[in-house]
Formats: C-alpha cells, structure tokens, sequence
C-alpha cells in the first residue's frame, strides 16, 4: 500500500503533515503504508525547473494513492502557463486519468455559524459535487493567442469539447455514487446555447436509464448557480464538467462557510486515487501555524475509503474530527467566541489522539 | 423617441403590461414614447415558424430602446436549438451587437428577509455584473457535434473565442460605469488556465492603465464565485466574459433574494438598448396574476436613464417602486407576515399610481 505524498506550496505543507499522523494513527497496528514525498508546484519548479517533474509523475504512477496538499502561488501566477504551480497539478490529473473528481459539502452542525447562509438554509446540507476532470475546455485544442491577419489584432481562442466515452464514464460514476447516497442525480449543462453541453445531456439521460432507482434531473449552469444559494439542501450528486464544476464545486464548498473542512478525491478506473484538501496554498497564512488541516486530514479518510477499502479505518478519522470539533478545538478561520482555538500543529495532534 | 415592446412567453406579458404601464405614467404629461409590440420566442415561433422573425428584428433595428420580457419556456427546450425561444434573444443581442449587459444588484432594505444570505452579510451589498453579451462560447465557431472517424462515436465541440478589440470596448465600459460608481473593477476571468482569459486579463491591464483613478483588481472564476457568496459587499463592478457573466450574474442576482426586483440593461455603441428583467419565463406560474412585475419596471427605469437620458423620470419611477414597498405592497415571491399581498397587476397600478 503505497501513498505518495505531494505537499506541494504554501500551506500544503503544514496540513499535508496533519493529515500523514493521522494515517500513521490509525494504521498504528497494522502494517502500515508505505510512505514517500515528492515534489510538485511551484517548490517543484524551484529544483527541476518544472512544476511537475518526471520524477513525481513516475512515483505518482508507481503509487496506490496520492495525497495533494497544494500547488501554485501568487508569485507563480505570473510566470507563463506552463511554469505554474497549477498547471502541476493539472497535467498529474490528466497524465493519470482521473477523471472523476468527488467533493462531498456538509454542513458540519458546529459550524453552521460560519456559513454566511442564514441556519435554516444550510442546516442539513449534504450534496457532493462530481466534477468531470480530464476533459471539457481545460484540455481542448486548438488553444491559444493568434494574431489575425486580416485585423492584425490578437485573438484567444479554447476548445470545449467532449466525447460520448468522456461524458459516459463520469455520468456511471455519478450513478454509483447517488445509489450510495439519496439516490438523486442532478446534471448541470448549458444544453440551451452549447451543443457539447446538449451532448452531455443526453448522453446522462442514456446512462440514467441503466439506474432506474436513481432520480435524474437537469438544470442550466445558470439556473444551478441560483438553486445552489436558493436551496442547498436539495441536491444530492450534482455532476458537470470540467470548467461549469470549477465554479460550481467551489460555490457548494463556499456554502457552508467551513472550506477548511472539506475533502476532495479525484480517481479513474482503478483504485488509485488524488486525494486533496478543496481550500488552496493559502501563501498568505502559510508557515504561520494558522491553516486548518482538517480538510486534508477528511481527504486521507476518503483515501482509506475510496483507494484501499479501509472504511473502518475512513470512519475512525471522521470520527476523531467530529470529536475534537464537538470538544472545541478550532483553527482561526473557523473560531469563534468560546471555543479554544488551537494552531495546526495542535489540531492534528488532537485529531491524532482521538484516533 | 420609439420603444419596441417584446413580451415574449411566460410572465413576460403579464410583467411586460406594468413596465408600459409605468412608462406612460412618467411622461404623461410630455410628448409621449411611440410604443409598438412585436412578437418573439415560442410566441414567434408559433405564429412565423421562427423565434426571431425578420419583422421583429427589422423593427428593433428601427427602435431607439426594446422592452423585452421572456423568452422560451420548457416546452421550446425540447426542439433543435434554432427554434428554442432563447435563441430569438440570443440572436436579437448580436444582431443589435449588444455587447454590454449591464446587471445592477440591490440589497433592498425592506427585501433582506427574503436572502437566504445573512442579513448581516448581504445588508448594503450594492454590486454591478457587466457581462459581456456578444462574444465568447456563446457565439464562437467551429461548433456542433460530429463522429470521430477514428472510434465512431460522437463529439461535442464549442469554440470560446474573444478579440482584443471585443474585450476592449467592455472593459472601457465597465471603467466608466465604475466611475459612476464606487470605483471599482473587479474583471473575472480563467487565465491561469485558458489562454483566452489570460488574453482578456491583459487587455483589462491595458485598458485599466486610461481610469488612474479606478481600482482594478482581478480574480478567477471560481474564486469570485465564492467571494460572491462570502463578501458580497467587497464588490462594486464584476466585469466578465459571457459565459462566466451567465452564471455569476445569477448567483449574484440570487443573493438578494429578490430576483423579481432586479432589472437589466444590453447596450452597444449608440444610445439603443435593449431592458428585461433578469428573470426568466417561468411558466409554472404564467397567467395566474402571480408574478412580480417590478425587475420590468426597474428595467423600464434604466431605459429611461441609459436610452433617452431621462434622469428625472428615470429617478421618478424607482422612487415609486420603494414607496409602494415601504407601504408593504409584496408580490407572493416577497412577500412575508404582515405585508399586503397583491397580483402582478395590481402592483403595477399601485406604481403607476405613485408616479
Ligand atoms: C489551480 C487550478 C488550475 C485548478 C483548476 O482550475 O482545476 C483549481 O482551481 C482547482 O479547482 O483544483
Ligand atoms: C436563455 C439563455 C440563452 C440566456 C443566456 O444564456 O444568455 C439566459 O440565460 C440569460 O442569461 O439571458
């Protein structure tokens, strides 16, 4: 059982250490994993001159699992595309065929007070995003700036694009995961202006046929946007692609106000999966013992989960979280009057102990 | 001074009937507007086989300002796109080449118990989306689904395409709006991933050097999602791709909880300008009496400012629209314990008369 560890910036690597105790913990009678670090981001390019060298990826293909902490700084925003942080990471999900990349919100009950939703909205709340990851205009080509002949001005130009295979896949997971859960699907296009998008509508109302005990509808990216602020507690697994699930995965996770709580996994067809933290290298805080790692620590309990079939082990993570919550221990973002606010080094110690 | 009406489908008629309403009671004492109806949408396409006719456009082309309700309704979704109601606007917008979509948003005081935002969080939020309306996926070629000779399956394809120029002439409309503002330029954008954004960022760079005195800052798509969400009242004006625009403005509409209060203003060059409620069609409830009326009665007031210059009147009809709310007037989307409930019609004589 191999899990290579990709801290990458920022705070990626105070919460990405959280999270390692923590797996260390709760394997502390068993064999254990197999554990070692690689570089990616923009720490990456510093020492190879590339945000995700050859290395990373070879252990990255060599590994059963991967835990991301963050890649990209401000600083690197402005380097070209390729020499971003972000592009790392982008190029490791395409290069393993991750395409499906799971983020479950919930309202956590201790937390409610930090949602800018008013209670009653946000009480309940448990929708899991599933975000397409390997296709839709991330990838397309052709790509880039031209200068037009004819005006002599420059032109952008990306490629949307998505095959029946692509829209398929992730639609099946979709399915399987709702059938784990309240068994509604909704699928987010924009079916009305986009003809990729009327692909994958019906290419999701041909795979929902094959789950007729799981309730499929649609909704406008548009119109999803609204229903998300409107009525969270609606949905269920919200599926899309890739860029509509970049804007609308980190909305859901806005929602509930607690985006240092939330987990992220990303996986293809076998086992091996991504796991991160949703919130980003926050180079701000990073360094100062500020960042809460309970986002990375949930994400190494979707690992157990999803990459090594360890539920028991998933369930005595989550459990050592709601605890240390339910005692109130709680980092700077999601402090408030009466609770004892704690560093990060100190939440996972905490979380680690309680397992 | 001539004002093409477009009711459409839906409330559109109905909401439509009180924005007339209100425009002859503010110049009931001047020379009057040349007021003449057309036909578009699934109305159009019923009668001519076409949700745009040529008659429509060839009267829009003649008009100096079009009061637009709704377009399309759920049954037109189900035909190939050409004749679904929304491609009429659609089509309308670009013929016009009504690049600028100008969306005021509006924390009403008397309103905030109807977000699902905090009042605290959403009180004074007070924010512009310029979304640009002619360019972008919405429009760029190549487009459409074809089988891939090689695996014969099907693909989806759509071009997001923008010009120097096109993103150019936006920006210089969001900076003078903004100084008639607060100030502010927020431009969203992808460019840390697409080529096309990291284009539109730059020219917002360029254009923003001419407004000194205009702060701009950028964020990415999803980051203003969520910032949308966390800190509404951080924003002034949101200038943003069409696509991007799609789906902020109406987050950014949902927040206030009153979508049946917030206008819309599409402008080009000249002074022409198309208004329209943000709201859609909503079938479910047309006809009933039930729809609020005031977004195209608010709309009707930028006309009055942005189309014919008509400060005055333009001032004359929004404070009659926060009269008849503070004397509890509330449509059954708004309204709440304690306030008098009325219909679409009634409130549109309750305005018409407080002008
Ligand atoms: C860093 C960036 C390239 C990335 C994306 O757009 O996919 C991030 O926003 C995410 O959602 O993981
Ligand atoms: C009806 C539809 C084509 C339209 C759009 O996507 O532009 C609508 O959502 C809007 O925002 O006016």
């Amino acid at each position: 059982m191999k899990i290579l560890v990709l801290p990458g910036d920022g705070i990626g690597n105070e919460v990405t250490a959280q999270a390692v105790k923590a797996l260390r913990a709760v394997t502390a009678n068993g064999p254990g994993f197999e554990m070692t670090e690689g570089l990616i981001g923009d720490a990456a390019l510093a020492v190879h001159g590339d945000p995700l060298p050859e290395a990373t990826l070879e252990a990255a293909r060599g590994a059963d699992a991967i835990l991301f902490g963050a890649a990209g700084t401000y600083e690197s925003d402005l380097l070209p595309p390729e020499k971003r942080g972000g592009h790392g990471l982008l190029r490791l999900r395409k290069s393993l065929d991750l395409y499906a990349n799971y983020r479950p919100v919930t309202a956590f009950p201790e937390l409610i007070g930090a949602s800018t939703l008013r209670r009653d909205v946000i009480e309940g709340v448990d929708l899991m995003v599933l975000r397409e990851l390997t296709g839709d205009i991330y990838f397309g080509t052709p790509r880039g700036v031209h200068r037009d002949d004819r005006t002599g001005e420059r032109v952008g130009i990306n490629t949307m694009r998505y095959t029946e295979s692509e829209i398929r896949r992730v639609g099946h997971a979709a399915f399987r995961a709702a059938r784990l859960r309240r068994r509604k699907v909704c699928s987010v296009d924009k079916a009305n202006v986009l003809e990729t998008m009327a692909l994958w509508r019906e290419v999701m109302t041909e795979v929902g046929r094959d789950y007729p005990d799981v309730e499929l509808t649609h909704l406008y990216v548009d119109a999803a946007s609204m229903h998300l602020i409107r009525r969270p507690r609606d949905f269920d697994v919200i599926v899309t692609g890739n860029i509509f699930g970049d804007i609308l995965s980190d909305a859901a996770a806005m929602l509930t106000g607690s985006l240092g709580m939330l987990p992220s996994a990303s996986l293809g067809e076998g086992g091996r999966g991504l796991y991160e933290p949703v919130h980003g290298s926050a180079p701000d805080i990073a360094g100062r013992d500020l960042a809460n790692p309970l986002a990375s620590i949930m994400s190494s309990a979707l690992m157990l989960r999803l990459s090594f079939g360890m539920e028991a082990e998933a369930a005595a993570v989550e459990t050592a979280v709601r605890h240390v919550l339910a005692e109130g221990y709680r980092t700077a973002d999601i402090a408030e009057p009466g609770s004892r606010q704690v560093g990060t080094e100190e939440m996972g110690d905490a979380v680690a102990a309680a397992i």
